[in-house]
């Protein structure tokens, strides 16, 4: 039974892919009962590959750039005249993220919830840094993907932390390189806006994605609804579901990020800080119409189910309607009375052209319905 | 297949032409993903025509009109004891708006909102000048339009942008023209309060083709609910989402007007301001009316469409079920007992009257049984 | 075809006479599009009548009363130790409420308001007068009439407005006359109070005449619910928004009210105001358990529909389920098997009781059935 | 048909109670339209009794005890160095409430809230004394009964109504008799805290019988739902809006009661305030629950009557379906075709076996149908 | 008739376990109703036991560990020195705790709370000391269990109860003992955020149980959704209920916790009871998706439901469909027109091959309504 029972879980999986996420999250959140807080443990799903970090440190005149695999390596790089980036990909290694931690004087609470891949976003301000989680949106081979991404923003360094090994940030680090944009001549901040920039503007590519798939459902529903389409429609409200997770405490994030009364965060970054606020409020716009756009549709297809449903009841009932009151005519012919006993007993089964009379008697019978319900607009 | 997914497309389309304006908007902000914040792109649908400036410079005593098509041109006509009004006609011309915004000093990010079409109503205080989007919404060949409107107001100068080359203004600049009302003795402030009145007091007469279509389409339900009525319901539903989107953020923004502490607004048109609020609430109320008025409708459509089904379906059950037991006498006397054997055995067969007295015993059965439902009330 | 439509136009009137009430509202609203703010427009349905100001000026020993047709009239009974309150019945006339509006310094968008029956409940202070717009609701004729009245508190001098020529205010009068209660002691405000209190007293009345309503249309649905009982429900929800529209925002109103820092107001009515808002939320909560009542009468009137719908297919279900085994019955004694051939072949069609034996089979079945479906509590 | 009427008024008002007590209270409030506020006039239902005040003077050391009918009687027992409660019970007669009254300087418009039963639970600073206004519910002969109960907290003495002639506060006064408990010692307010207390513990015993009332119909629904049921639940959602009624504002009185930065509730008994604001929050907390409780009971009880609806008709569907292919056969078999004139025609009809054979099978046929049907779990 | 009630009362138990502990509750506290405030009664339903406190002494240096059973033996172990924590296992016994509050100074409110299992999460600064209440969840049995759990915070000592006799906190005595983590340095604010966080981590195993419950009762809704699928998602649904009556207090208790300005709190703990926070977050979160989840599963239950019905009632009437016309045909070849009267008389019944032809004529129309149905996709 186990096959069987596993193929009812694929099935499970296919319509409510969301489900299975958020038992991972759950799962590895319980894993850590019972620890003292602090306690680094990588909560994700993701094996372990290699630790990197991709090291920029620049000002305005010149950058060097590096690949480093040892927290420690970093430290020659930290020069008092320049900032420095470090962008870490993968965060399967609690082990050279607390050195990393303890490099930069990162609190041990801040860094559980850089491994916490469940840990909602949020802005932090401990005084000597400030901590923003986020989360990354991608489609991958038509899957909604959940990226956990964490920036600790300090006075001359940004580390930014990416659960995928894949890089993100490669468009970001063009920009230094080839010096476009500000980001080398202003301070750290910027550099942090424009990271949660490049996340919040691949939210507008994946709603993208979204509307596609509305569009093409609301095809199908139109040409031929089938269960697939419901299917669908429940994958696309499980999506929905994401990232409605992700945006909503983004907003009271950035919201907050505002209200910081940092040293950090003091140098006329505030304007870029609307403009971000200003983007998340119309991601959330979008979202909450699509959301009812797909709720629409459902009803939709639920009422085109029920309406199939009731016309193909209704032609089958027109159909015995028409067939039964000629079988009671059938009927009446086939009576035994003995024609013998009185010439009132069934003259018409002697009438010389009683058949073809009682079959036309039908006809007209049957077709007077078909036309009365037709004309009443019965089908 | 080309072809018919086509149809279902244009089907679609005509159902939810929202969701066609959506995707737009997303599509024209996801181009811009990885651009620098300021970068200036038309993010709208309308080709680019030829850019014009519709310019008058006035004061108390004197006005000066002039259409230009280089913002260079403009420079000659600011003069320190002129009130100037710009307003351009035609956003599709990234560079002119560029050099437009040099020439007034206005921040590449407030640029880039009054480009960006997908933009929601907001208003902003950037020091120098206040910077106010809304959406004119009018309907065109039925079908409801929204134009991305922004508006700079600075010490002594206005500028309006319209993203259709179609100038809506006029009524305002002929109020100049001949010195009607208080626009050329008042401060800019007042003439910026009137573009957001004339705006506004479009949203009453859009809302009054609503109520025109509501109205007609009630009578429709009345008279003979078709699978066409619901379609317009449906569109007329898209129609109030685009609505609320327009008025319900413009409510705030304009109650963030009231607010404003600067020296731009503080020349008693408070007081306007209120009013304009005031205009807001009715709009909004008359919307949330106008929704649940709708709703309501789908609830009729809805319901007289299950009647009618019901309807049917108990009138071709009752015909079944008055020619049922009469089948089933007819069938008792085409049993063959053998009327030989016994004179118990169906004597009616033989009987002088049996055919006729069996005849007005089935008509008294079917018309027993119509008087009983029909007494019943039961069609 | 125009008689049909105005047919359905009326049958749409009568179920949803609030929409007509709206469209006016709007139709009216719309009529003013490109104005100047201040233009004095009435913006009513009521035909003008003439002109009329029941003055009457008071002090704590003696009361003066008039009628005047002109403003200018009343100059001459402003005395500085004398209260007076002007009544103005029928708002129809721009240039007589104009005049007034000049001769106690009304501002014009004050005006305005007092003219736009279609302005939500509200109060201002102005500074030199308290501005506040309230909803006067009775029943007249079976039907919902909602009157636009305006007061205006100034230091000596209450002015109310009427739409209706019908003056509704003559019980404060009488209480004037004749000195009772506290208001020719009292400063204006208690005066302002005492018409609020007037108007406020009123709703309780037409809640009373819901009340009566919900109980005959509760009968109704239990005695025999007709399509006309949903119409009557349809009316009164109707009904109930245009009361939530007046109720909900005069809480909001009644609260400022409180509120306001003013002289006008600061004279020991704080209480009097705490007494009306008690009210007010009494109204409003009666209110949202009427439309909750109403919502239920709603549900239980569909489902009543759909009960009794089902009853009747399940009885005609019933009653062909009882005929088709006997109909089988017949039909096997009406095959024509050969009882020559063999003596196994329908031996029963030559037996002496064959036939009543039969019938008698098929009475038992019958009943055995009704019986089953008796026992099982399906009919 | 006065009579009918009448029967269907008592029908109506078994399923709706609250309907009846709503339309009192209006009927009574609406009664005084016109008046001048403060005029005392009961507005309850309750037969005008005897007016009975039960007092007792109380300090440390020693307390008093006295019934009197004329509020005159009460001036002997005020003495400085003694606290008094008097307790009236039945509020039928205003003019023994207004001399009371003026005893102790009560104002007239709290006067008139203690005589206006319909006045939802509040507490007010009036700085002489403190007003609080709350709900006594109590369960009679399977009633929900609700007794308006007002408070006048003041220096040293504490003034209790009670609508009901039947004393509630027995134990209270047992207490301060047997000196149990701080009521002797400590001042008014405390007094005031243990009568709020004993009327909001009630509010537990008759949460309790509304749970007892919900067991009992889960059980019913479970049983046998019957219609009988449903009204149960009806005349339950009624008594649980009368409770809310109570409640919900109660939180509020309670809370401003904390706040209250008056000399007489300085005492310390904030925290005791703070229990009772906890008891009804769970108090709150329970009557939601029970709400959604009896929503969902409604659910069940809808569903289990279409469910059983649906069975039946599956039922009689299946009996049909299984008789008509079978009658096909017996028709089939009373076909005509002359056996005489080719073999081929129905030489069934002449085999040795050919009825018993026909019937053996119409028999399996029928099984087969049966058994499929029931295989595939459709009955 | 006992044995029935009874039946379905443990029926109704296994459909909704929450009414039954609600019920429990309200029991208890309305047997406290007339007692003075601060009168001792255990109101939970577990049998008592013997009485039992786990004290633990502790500084930086070393412990001492001690199980006490009365309430006088603690004070040996009360030292300056020293930081004391004392588990109360098993609330049953009012008179010892009520010692025991005498021993440290509680406020007899504070023990009614700590006794009254009833009570919602809080939190409360009382000067001397901090109480907190809080619900442990475990699911015992697959029997959602809610434990009552009061801890006091003091200066140098903490105290918890538990209404079980069973110890949940032994891990924390554990890290004492072995000195793991902080608490032996740090201040007895951290053991009670230890405390705490031990709760709340045992939240998201709870929630994990009930994912896996959904996992397991979506499986059976795709597989074969039984009436039993449903009793088990109304039980989930009453679990869910019982625990967001547990976290949502929860949420403004921590809250308020952060916010208490007391000596008691300022260690340096606010960084740890915001990571509280955010867990609690986390799990509303979770709570509020599970229900929606659920909610979604009733849905699709229903509509599995209610589809199965329909998809056999289409069958069947198919099957009937089918037959009826083929019936029709047999009854017209049962007529008994006379032949030998015309040869326009039912020659077909003469006919050599009219017999099988007719089988073959029907057996065509039937295939063919068959293929006809079934190409239209209705079955």
């Amino acid at each position: 039974m186990n096959l069987k029972r596993n193929f009812f879980y694929r099935k499970a999986a296919a319509i409510n892919p969301q489900r299975i996420i958020m038992k991972k999250l759950l799962k590895n959140t319980s894993r850590k009962i019972g620890q003292s807080p602090g306690t680094l443990i990588y909560t994700g799903e993701k094996p372990p590959g290699i630790f990197k970090c991709n090291l920029i440190a620049y000002n305005k005149d010149q950058y060097v750039e590096k690949i480093v695999s040892e927290p420690e390596e970093i430290l020659q790089y930290l020069k008092p005249d320049e900032k420095i980036w470090i962008n870490v990909d993968g965060i399967q290694h609690p082990d050279k993220i607390g050195k990393l931690g303890e490099l930069f004087k990162i609190n041990p609470l801040t860094l559980e919830d850089i491994l916490n891949t469940a840990h909602r976003p949020k802005t932090e301000d401990l005084g000597e840094y400030v901590f923003i989680v986020i989360k990354l949106l991608k489609y991958d081979e038509n899957q909604l993907k959940v990226e956990h991404v964490s920036l600790v923003l300090g006075k001359n360094f940004v580390l930014s932390f990416q659960e995928d090994e894949k890089d993100e940030f490669e468009v970001i680090r063009e920009n230094i390189r080839k010096n476009k944009g500000h980001i080398r001549e202003f301070k750290t901040d910027y550099l942090t806006y424009r990271l949660l920039d490049w996340v919040i503007d691949n939210y507008f590519s994946v709603l993208e994605s979204v509307g596609d798939k509305i569009e093409e459902i609301e095809d199908e529903l139109l040409a031929k609804p089938a269960r697939e389409t419901l299917h669908k429609l429940y994958r696309l409200k499980a999506d929905m579901i994401l990232i409605r997770r992700a945006v909503w405490p983004l907003r009271e994030a950035i919201n907050n990020l505002e209200k910081i009364e940092s040293e950090l965060m003091k140098n006329g970054t505030s304007i870029y800080l609307r403009d971000l606020y200003d983007h998340i409020i119309q991601i959330i716009d979008t979202t909450e119409n699509y959301r009812e756009m797909i709720a629409g549709m459902m009803d939709i297809y639920l009422s085109s189910v029920s309406n199939r449903m009731n016309e193909v009841m209704k032609v089958l009932t027109i159909i015995s309607t028409i067939f039964i009151p000629l079988t009671f005519i059938a009927g009446i012919y086939g009576m035994n009375f003995n024609t013998n006993a009185s010439p009132y007993n069934m003259p018409e089964l002697n009438w010389f052209y009683g058949y073809p009379f009682i079959l036309v008697v039908m006809f007209i019978v049957g077709l007077s319905l078909l036309y009365l319900f037709k004309r009443k607009n019965w089908f």
